[in-house]
């Protein structure tokens, strides 16, 4: 994977988001880690995404071997997504980031 | 402060992510967590951001209230940054991403 960061290797932060510095990326990890795997359900969840959009994020975060793609039927060809270790290994990210919403950016009033 | 994610407003990592889901946001928010506060020693540490790009992911992060701007010096107008609590609030966040990174994106070999 190309490092966007080259000048800024040394840096763990900078490292990770690289892989994951777009909001669409955290967002997908976030429904696989909620227990979505088709790719029908992230177009659902994730409302504004289109098809191209979500299909190279996934691609993205394959090659990063964040996600991995299963396939469960050949005739017709249809897989579904999981979060390898790697990914799992990113819930403390998301569970910070969850925390710190709740408490700092609450949901607006209806 | 306009919301990306309109239809994902129930989601504390969709509104989370608005306000901090662009690259450089988070490592901005690092270097102030290190202990940098002046515009040039962002410029310096972000190497590849532009001043016209840094200015404007600070004056959003002060629109968010996570980073604030204080004079230090009338004449000529010399500004610091700094964390506000929110902006303090979001260590556990990037200490998430460090841990994650050293450990999954490692520095590549020289």
């Amino acid at each position: 994977m190309t490092r966007t960061y080259e000048t800024q290797q040394h840096c763990p932060v900078a490292r990770s988001l690289d892989v994951l510095g777009d909001r669409w990326t955290l967002l997908v990890i976030r429904d696989l880690g909620l227990g979505r795997t088709k790719f029908g359900e992230f177009l659902d969840s994730l409302e504004g995404i289109s098809p191209n959009l979500l299909s190279d994020r996934l691609k993205r975060l394959e090659e990063a071997t964040i996600v991995q793609r299963v396939f469960y039927s050949k005739h017709p060809p249809r897989a579904e997504y999981r979060l390898t270790e790697k990914g799992e290994a990113l819930r403390p990210v998301i569970e910070a980031i969850v925390a710190w919403g709740q408490r700092w950016e609450p949901q607006d009033a209806d």
